[in-house]
């Protein structure tokens, strides 16, 4: 059963799947899609138009949604089910984000980006258009993916993350880079090159360290800290984490 | 005499102090406790529940709050008399704050935390659950205080900022370490080791200078400039500032 | 003719131009002055007063103003024709700048500041008090404008930007600094010294790498890519490119 709070605003032509909530204030605009089971806090500004007047592009959320206070989605994007926002989230036209992304409160996603399934930004990241992110992402608090190679121009190289890779807090990364499967880049890094597939970079400008594997865990048993996969499987679902063995 | 904006939503169980003004749209939740002469702005959310069904946890205001726009306090925090945050900052459940907590525009403080007296931070601060925060601390705009050594991992070790500890623009504190008395940390700094009482670091990763004492002030006395509580006290209560000497 | 959605409140004593749209559950202020052909999206709180029942400040916005949702504009500022915002921006009091100003998603500028023409700040800029910032000047996401140089102290030392000045992605600019003209700052730097005009600093702390002109573009041509004005021109007017040839 639908709980609409009578505050908010419910444009014709919104589609709204069962057992939906709207919290107070909140606005959903023609051309949105909402799957069943979604859960809309208060002040959200959901199918925002990139171009009033033009035509209607659709926002289609999956199932199972949590999209907490102040969040706005425009219309032009797609994301599968299960997505978990924080709080005063803004993502652009043009995002194609798979199963059970997570967004951090604050994060911006500038549009025109490919994500995968499972990814996971923590709070006030900045994704520039044209970013490319695999599964398993993991993406911690100021990160900036930028795309500008000579600013202000016209290029836009969008970075490429791979599956499994992890980036620490407040690290930038240049335009056009790829940063490798499982990769992990150290908090405060500003990164350069590219990141070589399960290796460590630390610095500014960040430097390879070596293997990933040389980092061991901080417990008794001192076994590698990385794959993190290896160890962690938090919140996935237990067929994945089953293969992760 | 309550000042309560006629389109704001008070639910019932919200209990509400003398002289109180609620702005525009905004949300107080059963379980808020507001105190007297608090000043909340508009499109704020007050008690969000963390764990809806289960029970109402409760969000206890000190007097004389003032909360600016876009805000959201999340129920099971307590904060002291004196609160004053700027626009759109998020506090989750379990915050224990002392009293003049002032909490910068865009702030995120993710819960779990204790924070003592008179504790001020700027915009766009990042702290993490399990941070500890003395009394007299200064974070700058863009501060994160961290608390997975491993990320991602399920071991939170939260960071320890001691009493009149000045954190500059852009730190970034690793996971677990202390900053000490009084100690200094300079902007866009990695801090990647403990800082002791009374000194000065500063780079990435963020070196020792020295005693805190060798900075002189930028004036004709050149004076030392630390411990800076020798020379300013723009907003603190007369009789701590006057046993400050 | 004018759009204003009914959950919007318009206090009386706004001044609103023709053509103007306000989207839901905005707020305008008594005091502010709004030009023609204006947008203002949802949730967004204009001429919000400093000093409340002592007198009322304006909020003076030329023309052609898009100003996005969950936005805070205080009375005291003036912006000229053309102003842009993307979602969650603050100005506060005492803020003056030109036409054509781009503000990106949660950029918070903290007023007494003057800015100049065709200024663009991408997402989550800091700009502190007394900061002087030119025409055509780029700020990119993350990036902080200081003004304290012994924190805390009542010594507010703002930065100046130099016309064409390109600041990169998390840039920290210490106090009082000056970014000569067309100067350019590399992404992750501590700016810790003035910047020569036409130069380009890398580095925390940022070391002078030499002339701008050094830089050849990503292309075929191989030409400089700075200054930037003579080969970008994208959303300036045309009597101000042809200017530049």
């Amino acid at each position: 059963m639908a709980n609409i709070h009578p505050t908010a605003v419910i444009e014709e032509g919104a589609v709204l799947g069962k057992g939906i909530t709207i919290g107070e204030f909140s606005v959903i605009r023609s051309g949105v899609v909402l799957g069943n089971d979604c859960w809309v806090g208060s002040f959200c500004d959901l199918g925002v138009q990139p171009h009033p007047n033009e035509f209607n592009d659709l926002l289609l959320i999956g199932d199972g949604a949590t999209i907490r206070s102040h969040s706005v989605l425009y219309a032009g994007s797609t994301f599968g089910r299960g997505l978990s926002t924080g709080h005063r989230i803004v993502v652009r036209s043009g995002t194609f984000a798979g199963q059970f992304l997570q967004i951090g409160t604050g994060t911006d996603i500038e549009g025109d980006c490919l994500i995968g399934d499972f990814v996971r930004t923590h709070s006030d990241v900045h994704i520039s258009q044209k970013s490319r992110i695999g599964n398993f992402v993991w993406l911690y608090p100021g990160v900036i993916l930028t795309n500008d190679p000579m600013p202000p121009s016209n290029i836009l190289r969008g970075v490429t993350i791979e599956d499994f890779a992890v980036i620490a807090v407040n690290v930038v990364v240049l335009p056009g880079l790829t940063v490798g499967m499982g990769a992990l880049v150290g908090a405060g890094s500003v990164l350069k090159t590219n990141a070589d597939a399960e290796c460590l970079y630390i610095g500014n400008p960040a430097k390879k360290i070596g293997s990933f594997s040389k980092l061991p865990m901080f417990d008794e048993t001192g076994n590698p800290a990385y794959p993190w996969n290896a160890r962690f499987n938090r919140g996935y679902p237990k067929e994945i984490t089953d293969a992760w063995g």
